[in-house]
């Protein structure tokens, strides 16, 4: 094996330059990967990646011209994509096909065949890919999981979670920065960014491992936010004033599992509000309440307490005894609270060891498929909708699927069996 | 007119017993309306109505054989409905064809055709029927409303609230109280209590005048809660130990408007919680958040605020500029912190004045469906399912519905034109 592991950043947008020094750098310091190459559709964009890189380390990465430069280089071991949403799928499956371990930013997926694409490819070259969910690393989001796994919420029945993120100024005015969210509010009805909430939740609910997401149902407000919005900000001469946008404010997504669970997921991203991802599960003896950052334990906390103020922010009392080991061994740095940072170790780590990754093509193909799906349900008027099986049965054969399935975010030296099921 | 109007109370379990002390007797002295009547299908409880009465009037009222002698009496102008579920709409229609004003206390609607009923009956006979729905009238409701109808959070696009309220205790054990709910989770899997969320947000919605409900979709969570719950309190030698209860833990309930407004629903009675109705009302420039009591108002607020911590409860600071007017004029007292007394004057001043009180059977009707709506579609793996048009047309011609299908919960004579529309 090499001593030192040499990745691409390809997407130098508002993501990719931030990932560079906030999560790719420091954990490549961590794991022994180095950047080096860049590509961005636009060639300001790539000379920017290098100039990061170059600035942080004193190495000047290559600008490469293309993907298929990255593609033919036979010392780049790997591909992190951060570009836009639409070619995600496209640059992965390619990457694969390479020969490249690759890992791919979130977003929603624009066809149920797109998903397979994922699948079919890992299957044929055994290359493993990753998404990059970050949520799935946070520090509720794993407390939660541990506290889930340790027993302490009973049987898992429901969970909720959200996308809930006033974006109104990003996609009317982000064009300015040649931003690609515009096109979508612009051209799509649909929950187009299922994952953050989602991530988590199924690592929770074992989906693809031990069970699955069966079918949903999507139902979307009227588009009203955006055009609001465009018209208090810069009035009826604005090139968007006239947009008939088709994205609704709200949508509402319901999915229920092969094991009889619900989860909720709600898109809310041109209304005015708070961030919020509401992340929450509930089982028979306890949950967890995003929205409130609550936990409630049957037996311990009162149910006739008005409206649970006296547990609003209660969760920080559990770190200390339910902290999950990634949040106490490591040291998270950097963007979004060190979740960037967590989920590129993740990355790193299977690629140095060699192994698949904690968040593989099964994940990214079924969380991804959401979008797809969800825009067919609303277009036909809330319509239940197939989530289609992308392991074909495997996901109630734990011994037939590579263990990576399972959550194994932890190192597995460290922490090995802490997740086993009970 | 009469000096004094008498009512009779149908119903006397823990509900009918503690409304008249409550409420119905402040009420009936701020109205001028006495209680002439009491029954219930047990005599012991029949008894405890004509006794609690009594101790506080120093009258005792009839204590009834039969429903017919309530009916047949010409001394009883009103009857007031707080039995079990399932009779509400049989004791609502009787006593509309006897001619007696009714108020009947909430529950949903076990089919459609019993909804249409109520319509029918209320069209054959004119006599005014209301539906009792005190969350209409709680302080955070009836502030959100007055925010709306002000211009506060621009057009509204989106709402959502829950029934969400720990009754394992009361289902599994309140038989032993002769309560009502048990056999409803052992027989039916629908959104069984709606109209707490549902009648705020249908006020605020413009439903029946202006607007109506098209369509929903309906999706159940297994059912977990209840058996975990008998098996831990009382073992397996419990007689329910071995039920297969049907009602599912969560319920998500979507419905979809001829606006475009989505209103989701939560019912969420069988697994540990605090109590909440999360009403939450969103617009173009701000909306009202339930789960944490707070206003958000674009320009105002920040929407970095990380989670939104700093606004939770904030909704208080609004309550000196914004506070309803009924809350201001009325000295609230008794039941559920006053919001029983506001309902029963509400239904007592449709009766001395003579006119039809602001929840009338088209409010009833449309909110009530969506119980038995919501079974169909849980049975049919969450098919949308059509919300009849209980109006027939007649939503969207406000002339043609007499006024009082708008919110008149003020009293005309102190805020005339609150409420008319902007």
């Amino acid at each position: 094996m090499k001593e030192i592991m040499k990745t691409a950043v390809v997407g130098i947008g508002s993501r990719g330059s931030s990932l560079i020094p906030d999560a790719i750098l420091p954990a490549g310091e961590e794991f022994g990967v180095e950047i080096a190459a860049v590509l961005d559709a636009y060639r300001d964009r790539t000379k920017l990646g290098a100039d990061i890189v170059e600035e942080r380390t004193g190495k000047r990465p290559k600008e490469a011209a293309s993907y298929e430069e990255i593609l033919n280089d036979p010392d780049i071991d790997a591909v992190i994509i951060t570009a836009a949403w639409e070619p995600h799928i496209d640059l992965a499956v390619k990457a694969m096909k390479a020969g490249k371990y690759v890992a791919f930013e979130v977003g929603g997926a624009y066809s149920v065949e797109d998903c397979w694409r994922l699948v079919h490819t890992f299957e044929e070259t055994g290359v493993p890919c990753m998404l990059l969910e970050n949520c799935c690393y946070d520090r509720r989001e794993l407390m939660t999981l541990r506290m889930v796994r340790e027993g302490l919420f009973g049987e898992i029945v429901h969970a909720g979670g959200g996308y809930c993120h006033d974006l109104r100024e990003e996609i009317a005015f982000g064009r300015e920065n040649r931003h690609y969210r515009l096109r979508n509010y612009m051209n799509r009805n649909c929950e187009n960014y299922p994952t953050h909430e989602l991530g988590p939740i199924a690592k929770v609910f074992d989906i693809n491992n031990g069970n699955r997401m069966m079918t949903l149902t999507s139902t979307a407000s009227s588009a009203k936010g955006l055009h609001d919005y465009v018209l208090r900000k810069k009035g009826t001469d604005d090139p968007l004033a006239d947009v008939d946008f088709l994205q609704g404010d709200v949508v509402t997504t319901v999915i229920k599992c092969a094991k009889g669970q619900t989860i909720t997921l709600t898109l809310d991203t041109t209304l005015p509000r708070t961030y919020s991802r509401g992340f929450t599960v509930r089982g028979t003896r306890g949950a967890y309440f995003g929205e409130t950052d609550s936990v409630f334990l049957d037996g311990t906390h009162n149910a006739f307490e008005f409206k649970g103020k006296a547990l609003w922010g209660n969760a920080a009392e559990y770190e200390e005894a339910y902290q999950h080991p990634l949040w106490k061994e490591y040291d998270p740095r950097g963007g979004h609270g060190g979740i960037d940072f967590l989920v590129i170790c993740a990355f790193f780590e299977a690629l140095t060891a060699g192994t698949r990754p904690p968040i593989d093509v099964y994940d990214a193909a079924a969380w991804m498929s959401i979008t797809a799906l969800s825009e067919i349900s609303i277009a036909q008027g809330g319509a239940p909708v197939e989530i289609p099986d992308f392991t074909r049965g495997k996901w109630y054969m734990r011994g037939d699927i590579d263990g990576s399935l399972r959550f194994n975010l932890d190192r597995a030296d460290v922490f090995e069996g802490f997740y086993q099921k009970k």
